[in-house]
């Protein structure tokens, strides 16, 4: 039992299994009052929001599945050689408010949720929900720093006008941000692009746009260097936003998604992008269109914890050096 | 092999087999042009709207499970004496155009599709989708019978007056349907209802407004003749509109819903209260609520399915003799 | 540790825990060579054989997921006071060999199989499979013990003529059987029939037959003691073939089948049946048509395994004393 | 959207889903310090210990799934007329340290969290976890009340000496405590016992103890009125401990449990005995032997959860009135 | 609402959402009276035969299951730079008669049915099904252009000559095929095959009858160019069948098939492969063993539908130019 | 019919079908009397215990499992040249004794049951159960063999210390082992190493105590001769222990398993390293780490066993040559 001692304390007897506790993603500690943000350096916050999909549905219990699986996590991350969370301060706020089948009025809400985050100057990490809860995440984030670039990881472009003749869902955020003049689609750039389309028109309409756009295809022939090497030239220094939507990944690799498409790239070629990233100027951060429901093995909410802690590890990097 | 002439049709070499072909319910022929509708009793109606859920969702898949398990349906309801299909002609209309995420143009798409039949003086028989689609539905019965009695199976009245804020979605229908005159209240009753709800006001509205109530508790300690009696009671010889929320069924009978609530009656007992009902003047129906994504085994759409064949039997026992 | 001498031995240390091991029907001794045989009471016998089906397909792995259940049960039967296996001496013989895909030399292989087990004079308790099987294994037990009355404990007659064309496979076995006079059917019951049917002759047919057929609802509303007086009456003391279709109870206590029929019984009643039974005179078992694919949480198969051990306690109650 | 000032607050416009948000049981504030506990009525504490379980494992995800679905509860008992926190005053302290894998270990960890609980004269409703989870409680309690009378509902007697020649698992709970003098076993009653046996000393044995033992056949044969009132005698005015084995529940209606018996009550009938009961004096409660990865419906957190909420309505009921 | 005029028409309001509808295979239209077929390149025809199997069973829903994932597609592919639906007129005739376990009876039906749309010069797509559907669909092909080359993705060479002493089911369709003179060894080619065999006179049987087979370990070490100039170098300008298990992918890819075999191509070679193939003589296609009961999230049906839409993407380009 | 005599005999008529029969590993002869084994080479032998686990746990069920999976796998290993069993003489001896729930206990009945094996000098293949197993099956080992050298496949290293202050779990056996000198670090490697850990000292102390670590990155940036090399290097022609821990899988590749971890390789290339191995010196095998209950399509226990059987080849060709 003297050996307890060298070990490290959430090691000893007397802890919270990993598999124990409210859970908050990575056990931050749950803040409700906003005021306690102070000083943060980010804060996860949960989207549940999900009316705006157009294939299967569901993605508004995925908050609380991908804050169950990131107890898996643990402290240090190897491949990069740093502990997150000692370089990082961050909390988790919880859920945004909304109205479940209104969208309108949830943009809004959560547009006030996020604006509460970013007035503290707190990068704002959300779990979404579906991807258009990235429009009023943007609609908070430049209202302070302006049009942002968007690095965008996703097998749809999302460009789309309209869906049956509704302009606000998962299928429209990246036209509307740059109608509204939120992001910067001459920085911005899409990795992983593929599946059937309407028409040839949708992909020209987006690099009219002025989106870069690598389409599986590419990206899948191209290595981890040169495909960072790209991102650092469409993005340069200006201020960022990186969306990760789940279904980038094969369907092998995250099953649990609307409309996932198949030919896509692997959790370990998605890892060796995100280590290469330079975040140093990132603004905000979402992952989303998690779908608990057809996730029965729960691999993709894992890779969904597993892909934030890469990002939170890449950010961490960014402030200080990697721990020896 | 000259035995097979004896069989009937379907069981004889050459057809295709309960499994195979293409999905309406129960075969029925498939309708697109509505002109074809003319001299039909009913018409089965899918409209896969979820948008107005407050918890699990994913309904919209429901309509397309339930014509998958219907297959399993055969011809003879040897419990009443007789083969509905015999006595009705039927068709499937397919699935109603609809908005998903938009549940005000939504109510107007489907109010449309189910006009046409309605003006045809067809019964429509619809697989939501969740409760929300009753609204719609009685706006065009309404519109043509005047107010309708309802006989509604339920563990929840839907009869609150908003959820988050929002006042059109699967809580609020009956509020909706009475404040906008399209059902008779008094002459209407709500049959299993059970489980937590806000507050003591909820069902004393509900009953303010005129609606009888049977709680689960008191109907599972009735007869299925004593419920009959009670529902002939209420609803008289009014036009009648039945809905069936499959989460009246307990959890056991009907796990595949959004918001089940655990003591509830059994598919024995839901059917054993439906064989008794006089449904001479019914004037619409629908069956809601079923959520494929939850219901691994099909027993639930398998359920939804009986029940609509079920409901059929009752309405061509109505119109003819049953068969010896 | 001293304490461990005063419990049972498959309680103390040292022994392979009730989930490990090659997993045999309640553990019993695997018999490979027929000779062993001798002196037995019962055989449990495998019989995955699936191709006779007419919807959902699977019962090929039945067998191996009933065994795997069986380690649940333990010895005693406490509702009867009797510990089978004191009184009955019995073994599995694993599987029979069969063709998947051929009907026609499957029966032949299965009663070979089942010729071999009751030319022993041993009772064969047959795990199917699907119900095609009970007519190899009554072609077999007629050839000993002439034609057999039958306790039929199902929701289907399985009296029909053919299905495509076709007359060996799941809807058929009693017919054939009747033809080929292996069962009296005017001393056979069949409880729990219930569901849509092709047309009013199905179940007139099989009363032509001299069936007494006791429909789910008719059945629901007797006792259990009035139930087993009727089986008593119709079967009176003659040879006895009970035959358990899995699809007897509601699908809530038995998703996993191909053809569920809503509106039955509950596993509770199904015990309160058997142990009221006499098995006396019973010269062979089946319980068929549990489908593993389609029951995630094993109740089926759990079912399964305890309807074969209560059937094994009534039998052991029919030899000896009740224990005390 | 004037109309929005009548609603109750939760249901208004500008609030966290129900599906939404950190998961504590019901929204119950979450306290970390245990000095906050002060005043409060009850405490939920989660014991995700599931080293003590013989077959099918895995219930330490149990105190997450069971929070997960108490997002459905709302606040008011229709059936028993009363909303539970407003009499009560509760909160969810989160889950116990323990060690996976160490009975002992785990059982004093849990001993010190709930003495914390039980000297702050508080009522702790614990999550399990699996059955052995009950001794340590009982240990904490009987320091402060002197042995209590249990009311136990179970398809188990869980009063065996060893298992595996291990004499602390979920088998073995109530005989521990009936030697460590914490439990009065002839103040106590155990309801729905069935299924096999390793042999009849085994029930002989908990009888001969002192224990009230109501098998499932004799509890199903009696009405809910006759089961509180036989309660009643058993326990008198004694201080009671109330603990609820979900498998109780037939496999129907609780899938997803570790050793599933069939033939067991249904939920509505748990319900039915659980607001006849007077928990007047009730000291401690316990739920266990949820067992999400075998409930993919999630039907049986949602039983647990409910009955939960049924205990604590009628705990509240026992300190103020009912609500009009 | 005006900008909704310069979308494609299938994204304006009104229109049917693409989980709504009777499902047929991309919403083709269905063709019931094969006279309707005139003009048509390709009908897509269901073949939900699984007899033939010797491992996990339930192809037979397969075609449905395919159909309903076809829902996700849209019209044009933006890696081949082609609109198929523009170049192609195709239908669904839905599924053909069968007689399920009866591999003679069936065998004969499918070939009747496919030889009305071989006679009307149409390219039958047929989904199967287990393998031994190609042995019926080559006669017919056969018997109108004579023997074909066939492109073969698979794991299995499936050119056993019998398995349990049966010739007829899914290991044996294109030994019989060589028998029957339906196809060219010399000109087939078989991709992908690998893991374990009875032993090795399998595979050096198959090279013997001719056919090319390139095992799973060399294909993966080839580039998709090499891999299409070997097709084409075996398959010359003869008339082909191509035939597309899809067990030639990787269980990640394709857990849902009845005899998964590890180490195979991932989905995103598979395409890799087909868009790279010549189909200018193309005569028939299958795609066969999608096993519904095993594809939880339905990757697998999800993959085979993105297989056929690029296969028909493919036959559109030879014959029409790219879409600019 | 005649045909038939020239098929292999388990191919004809008259034999078990692959999913039939009790199920041992590949149908080994299952042998009980330990007495029976002299003069085999191998023997499997289920360890099913898992105590030892720190996050979702089961193994229990995977010897079970990977035994019914194993019925997949036929005697010819085409990509080696080798049929395993014509070279090698196996057995399958169960399952061992052990106390579920109590480490301590279970590791010396292990330790016995191994032991019986290893001196009758025959390769024990273990079927775990977690990794835990790997310690008392190492210090039978190393009572004979002295202590091994180690070749690990796994997502972890396993050399913690303790978790939650207890020293024998999943998490620790290589420390464990190299302490009671039962290993040789400096001959040991172990690769694929990957996923969060707690601190940099984690991997800093294996590589301290003389452990070669190969991480992910570095390994899928290898070509399989390189790996295998580099394993020839470490270990030399000392006698072997080789250990397989399926999350060495990536989660894509063995979702069913209890903490996966992404960016691992696919089993194609798990099959690529061991088809490269030096076993001529193995003395003992164990694969762990399969968790049944989160692999619904059964794609984890297909892959452990192929990688068995892999393993077994690869033990062949050490003792013969390879079958032309």
């Amino acid at each position: 039992m003297t050996e307890d001692l060298h070990e490290p304390a959430h090691r000893r007897r007397g802890v919270v299994p990993a598999f124990g506790g409210i859970k908050t993603f990575m056990r931050l500690p749950h803040v409700d009052g906003l005021d306690e943000l102070c000083g943060c350096d980010f804060a996860v916050v949960g989207v549940p929001f999900d009316t705006g999909v157009t294939y299967r549905i569901g993605t508004r219990f995925a908050p609380s599945a991908i804050r169950e699986m990131s107890a898996v996590l643990r402290g240090y991350n190897p491949a990069l050689g740093v502990s997150p969370m000692e370089h990082l301060c961050g909390v988790d706020i919880g859920d945004t408010p909304l109205v479940p089948g209104n969208a309108v009025e949830s943009m809004q809400l959560i547009e006030e949720t996020v604006d509460s985050v970013v007035d503290a100057n707190i990068v704002p990490v959300c779990l979404g929900g579906d991807h258009s809860i990235s429009l009023p995440i943007l609609r908070s984030l430049a209202k302070r720093h302006g049009p942002l670039a968007v690095i965008h990881f996703d097998s749809h472009s999302d460009t789309w006008n309209s869906v049956y003749g509704d302009r606000y869902n998962h299928a429209t955020p990246f036209r509307r941000a740059t109608e509204e003049n939120l992001i910067l689609p001459k920085n911005s750039i899409q990795l992983g692009i593929r599946g059937s389309i309407p028409g040839p028109e949708d992909l020209a309409n987006a690099r009219k746009l002025g989106f870069t756009i690598v389409e599986a295809d590419r990206l899948l022939s191209m290595d981890p260097e040169g495909v960072c090497r790209l991102i650092c030239e469409v993005v340069g220094d200006r201020p960022v936003y990186l969306t990760f939507d789940i279904d980038f990944l094969d369907p092998a690799h995250a099953p649990g998604t609307g409309t996932p498409e198949v030919g896509g790239p692997s959790s370990a070629q998605a890892l060796s992008y995100i280590r290469r990233l330079d975040l140093t100027h990132v603004r905000g951060v979402d992952l989303v269109e998690v779908l608990p429901a057809y996730d029965p093995s729960q691999v993709t909410s894992l890779a969904a914890a597993c892909i934030i802690f890469e990002i939170l590890s890449v950010m961490a990097l960014s402030k200080g050096e990697p721990d020896s």
